[in-house]
This record gives C-alpha cells, structure tokens and sequence, in this order.
C-alpha cells in the first residue's frame, strides 16, 4: 500500500494551484464570448456617442431660449424643422427657434439642449410653447459621454457579460482576445471499468465516473474529451497519459478505487520525468486520495475511486482550477449559488479534515429552510443526486449542533 | 403618441408568462445534457450494483466467523483464495475461511460482510487473523442498494446536474429526453440602427441591443439568431415578424426608443391576427415600455429602445421566461446570485414601480461589503458594464437607507 507522500489541506493546494500558468489566448466573436475571460485590455477607437444624441422625445433648442418659461409664461419658440432618425439634421437651431427632434435623434447645431415633448405645447405648424426650462446639454447625450475614445471600455481579466457584449458592439468592436477553453482529457482506469454502453458482468461497473467529471469540465466551459477506458497495465496506463498530456493541456484520471489500481496510477505518475506531486492526499473527507500534479506546466489530476469523492474532488479543486486556466480568479470551491438555511440535525466532524457534507433542503411548516444531511455511502452516486447542495464543515470543526444556520453551496 | 395599452405589475407579467406552453422535447446524449431539463422520468432498467460488491480493501467473510474477535482474541481464518478486480470470483467462502477482495470487487458466493484489511493481520500464505468483528453486510453494496430496478433515476422536470450524469451512466441510460433549447429570433429595428461592422454616421448608432439580447439568450441556453435589422417600414417589419414567428420558438424585438419607431412596433404587432398582448408597459424602473405578447402559443417580447433598459428587461422577465420554455421553473428575475451588502447612499423610490437599480460592490476598510448606486443615463451601456449587480426596490418602497442590509443579484 502506498502511504500517502503529502497530505496537504486544503488552502495549501489552493495556493499551490496557483503555479499553474493561464491558458494561451484566441480571437473570437464578441457573439461568442460571453463568460469568457480577456486576456488584453479593450481600449475604445472612438467616441461613444460620435455626435451628440438627444435622449428623449421633444425639441432641440437653445436652453438660455427657455430661462424663466412657466405654466403661466411659457416661452414661445419658431419651429423651423425636424430631425430625421438616423439621418445628419439640415437644419442649425437658430435663437428662439426649436427644431423638433425623436429620441436618439442627432443635435442639430446650434442646439445644446432638448426638451422633453411633454412641457411643450404646439401652437401651429410653425410655433411652439415651451413650459420649463432646460438647462445646458439636458436630455442630451454627448460626443464621448458613454465611451471616451481611448479608454477602456474592458480590462484584461474581466468576464464578459451581456452588457460588456453590447458597449462592445456600440463602439464596433467585433472581435475579441480572451483566454481559450482548456482541452481537458478523461481517462477511466480499471479492469472492472466498462463502457457505458456495455452491461457490466460481475464486479464490474460502468464508467460513471467518466461521464460525471466530463459533465463537470463541460460546465466550467472546458472541452473534455473521454479517452478509451485503460486496463489496469503499467505500460498502457503511461503510454496514455504521456500521449494525453502532448494532445491535452490537462489530464484528469478516475477509476477504480481499489489500493493496488490506486498504487499503478501514483507508480505510473511518479515515475514520469520533470513531474512535480503537488498533493498526495488532501485533508479533506470524502475524497482524501486525490492526487494533484504538475508536467511541464500542465495540471495532472488523480480523483479518488468512489464515485461521490469523485465529484467533490472535481467540484470543489478541478472545477476552480479550470475556471482558473482560463481566465478567472482561482475561486475557493465548491462553485455555486449559496444559500443559508437551519441545521435539521447535529453532526460530527473531525478536526483536522475539512468535510463535504451532502445535504438537502427542504421548507419546514414555518417556511423556514432546512438543511437536512443525506445519508449513504461514498460508494453510492444516488446520495449526490439526492443532495441539493454541499455543506462545507471547517477543518477547525468539532461538528456543527442542529437549529445553526449554516451556508450550503447548491450543486 | 400610442398611450400604454394595459401597464401590468412585474409579478401580474409574471403570472401571464406561466401561460406559455414549454418547448417539444427532443432526445439527447447523456454527455450532452448538463443544465438541461427532463421531459420525463427515468426509470432504471436494472439494479444498481447488479452485484454486491465490496466498498473496501480486504478480505470476504462470514459475520459471524468474526464475532467476538478482538485485538488480544483474534479471529483466525483460513485465507481460500482472492477475488480478482472485473471478475466474477471463483471461489466461494466457506465457514472459517476468508477470500482477498479489492474495493469494488464482487462479493464471493458464501461471504456477508467484508473485513477492513486495516483490521487484520496476515499470519501466512493461508491464515488471517481478524482483530474486531463485522455486522453483516458490513462494507458490502449490496444489489439494488444504490438504484433499485425499476425506480425513477431522474424525475420529469429536474435538473440535469453532473451527479445525475454519472448516476445515468452507471445504470446504463446512454440517452435522455429533454425539453428543446427554444429557438429565438433576434429583430433590431430602426433606421438609425446600423450593423456593428458599420462605421455610423451622425444620427445613427451600431446594433448593440441585438448583441447583448442575444448574450442573454445564448447565456440561457437559448439558440439565438440576429435577423437583419429592419427599417422604420411597416410592411417590412409586418413580414420579418411574422416570418420570423413561423421559422422561430420565440421573437424578440429590439431597437430605437424614438416614440414614432415604437408606435410603428405597436401598431404592427396588434394588427396581428389572433395576438394577445399581456402587457403593454410594465411598472417596473427603468423597462417601462416593454410589450409582451402571444401568438400561437409563442412569444413576442418588444424591449425598450434604451440599451439599460432593454438589458434589464431581458434580463428580469426575458432570461426567465426563456429557462421556463425549456423546462425549469418560472423564476423572479433577474436571475444570479445574490449577495446582502449595505447601502452606501440613500436613494428615493416611486411608489407603483419596482425599481432596478445598478449597483457596484466595493468592501470598505473595515471588509464591509458596501453597495454603491451607479448613476448615469440610461442611455449609457458604460453604466451597466460598471455594474456589478442590480438592486431590486420592490414597488410598495419610498426608498431605502444608507446602512440598510439589501440584497444583490450579481449579473
């Protein structure tokens, strides 16, 4: 049995995924870049707007025109034109003129302001009142006032968001350079591991695992891809991880969980050139037997056997890791929505191990919510698909007393 | 001017949303179905282990061989043979006797419970001494105990997690039936709109609404298609709409805010036959002139012509009513997550309107969380790419406090 080389804590392997160097970047569509992460500041080629706009609907016009108009002593103004919607106005607002303007309508010149159609009455064709004042570049949007030329609409290393997609587009800017999605690949080890498609004979089992930690790559944006499952053979076993990690820029392992399969794989890591083991156990329960490693820059990840360690390994280190190499803050996992709610029941826990407790909530009679333990062994995915979310219990923790109001991470 | 036809207040919109029929459904692969929705059940074909298996490393036996065993008595056994990983076992456990098993093997004909080896020693090639008893079953999965043949694995209506991937995978289910991504036409119109690719002259501005509409869109796993932009022309805007409400799940309009381009809008959607418009003007700040209509089961949402304002109204009714369409529960927007913090100014309200308010998040010396409004036009999408969240003021507030506790919905 291999005893396990460094069991780290934690926030110890959080900082030491830290070292790990963010993906190279790509151009892409502002169409395709939502969620994605800049990997360059975005300055703006221009003004935004290039010409002043008015920002309602009424009448452009010379404020010093309308000082002092009232309900009872409105200002009377000549109307001598309109501007059209999208077009160059070919018409200059002289003093005591008004020229009538739709909202986002270019200012005419001579105009600094525009006011708003519901304090104006129309006399006739040719006149209107205007019943209050304005004051200089009211209902006016300015050449720069959005966006000025040369600054920056977008700093390297925000997400992009809808709203950074639209100011974006407004000031043309078409494409982008952001961090690329990690090409992530997914090996299952084991004899006992068989294909999905395959009905599994005694002792063996399907490649749950495989499916689940892809489905968690994917989530994050990754692209997984699923190599063919491994026998437990030394020379196989390192041939597909060299192979992996020259086509990959990640390599995530999950299989069986027996010691002497667990053994192969650490044998087969350890034994590759210029590796670095960052963790050989992680304080933590479940998934204690985690491995994480460096090559040549490159994450190699060993997730426990039981298939719920598994998936808190991948939801509560790899998840954030990949949002990491590709762009994000490197984020104290598990990542989700979290959500207070009352301990239904108290619950140990032991110093030391910073535990993932797997729990659903519930509405007591009161509408209070109720965070309840679900029970069952490692070994049994349906307690995960049971959990609405995972309870994070503190290394420092004796164990939390039932009526707390806790935090749970929805999952 | 077109007078608000039936203004509605955000939850009474939200109530008529619930009337849309939700999308067809489709069958997919279990690998691509995270975040999507079921269309039905899922019933296990078969158990899940079909066969006990082992949860540990170590050795087959009979319970009550071991009962009684202790460190100073402990129990001797025969050691018979080894289960090997993948493999039905070939040899059985008699009484007195133990069978090597790995964690995951399948449990030998004749063994009910599995001994830890960390609880045993081995005297030689045949004998092992057991130095604490086992209950029976103990560490053994037994047949059925994770999924039982016949049992829902996945309920209609829930959520495809990773968890359920890999559950999915484990009993075999290769495929799954969803509720279809909806497919939503995107229509700017307005003849100062021009495309983003365009260099806009005085007057006009580039497509930015139809970039960001279709960022939240896609962000909702919707497929989004921008048509081309669509002049101040009734009979040309009457046949894209109608066209795009034969070939899409859902249109959605988007453009200049000028009160004649938005009249043209109106006019032309009621003249629609057999068109229910549920809300024509919301009581919500900023969004007000948003329309929202049904036609054939489908919808058509007319966003305000301000960029700010059409951003929140897709991201407050439009996200929603989107994930609602493919399968989840209809939601109170804007959907994130939400973060309390404390109000840094006060702010005024109107009472009858919901107001969204932009806000920024910055911790304060003491690691307070404060929330800043961020002001400006909401002509100016700067304002929203500053944002960090938005404050939602329900209707029936005058205003809120500076040092107020408020919630945040990061967007």
């Amino acid at each position: 049995m291999t005893e396990f080389l460094e069991v780290v804590s934690s926030d110890e392997l959080r900082r030491r995924l830290h070292g790990f160097p963010r993906m190279s970047s790509e151009l892409i569509s502002i169409d395709e870049a939502i969620d994605r992460y800049l990997a360059e500041d975005v300055i703006s080629a221009e003004d935004l707007p290039e010409h002043p706009r008015s920002t309602v609907d009424g009448y452009a016009v010379r404020a010093c025109d309308t000082f002092g108009a009232s309900d009872s002593l409105p200002a009377l103004l000549r109307l001598t034109g309109a501007v059209e919607m999208g077009k160059q106005p070919d018409v200059a607002v002289e003093t005591g003129a008004a020229v009538q303007i739709p909202t986002g309508g270019s200012l005419p010149a001579g105009a600094d302001a525009v006011v708003m159609v519901e304090y104006t009455d129309r006399l006739d064709s040719s006149h209107i009142e205007v019943s209050k004042p304005v004051t200089l570049r009211a209902n006016v949007l300015d050449r720069g006032e959005d966006v000025r030329k040369g600054a920056p609409v977008l700093r390297c290393g925000s997400r992009v968001r809808a709203q950074e997609v639209g100011l974006l587009a407004a000031v043309g800017v078409t494409e982008l350079r952001v961090f690329r999605r990690a090409r992530v690949a997914v090996i299952s080890t084991g004899d006992e591991i068989v294909d999905v498609e395959r009905k599994p004979g005694p002792g063996q089992i399907r490649d749950a695992n495989g499916h689940s930690v892809e489905a968690v790559l994917r989530a994050c944006g990754a692209e997984a891809t699923r190599l063919p499952i491994v026998p437990d053979d030394e020379s196989v076993l390192r041939q597909t991880i060299e192979t992996a990690l020259e086509e990959y820029d990640a390599v995530v392992l999950s299989g069986g969980s027996s010691v002497g399969m667990r053994d192969l794989v650490v044998d087969v890591l350890s034994g590759l050139p210029r590796i670095e083991i960052l963790a050989h156990g992680i304080a933590i329960r479940p998934g204690k037997p985690a491995l994480f490693a460096r090559r040549n820059g490159k994450p190699i990840v060993d997730l426990p056997g039981h298939p719920v360690s598994a998936l808190i390994v991948a939801q509560v280190f790899l998840a954030p890791l990949l949002h990491y190499l590709q762009g994000a803050p490197l984020e104290r996992g598990p990542l989700g929505q979290r959500v207070a709610g009352r301990l239904a029941a108290s619950m140990h826990s032991t110093i030391g191990l910073e535990e993932y407790v797997r729990v659903r909530l519930e509405a007591n009679t009161e509408g209070v919510r109720e965070v309840h333990p679900v029970f069952g062994k490692s070994s049994m995915l349906s307690t995960m698909a049971r959990a609405d979310g995972l309870l994070v219990v503190p290394p420092q923790s004796e164990g939390l007393s039932a009526g707390e109001i806790v935090d749970v991470v929805l999952l």
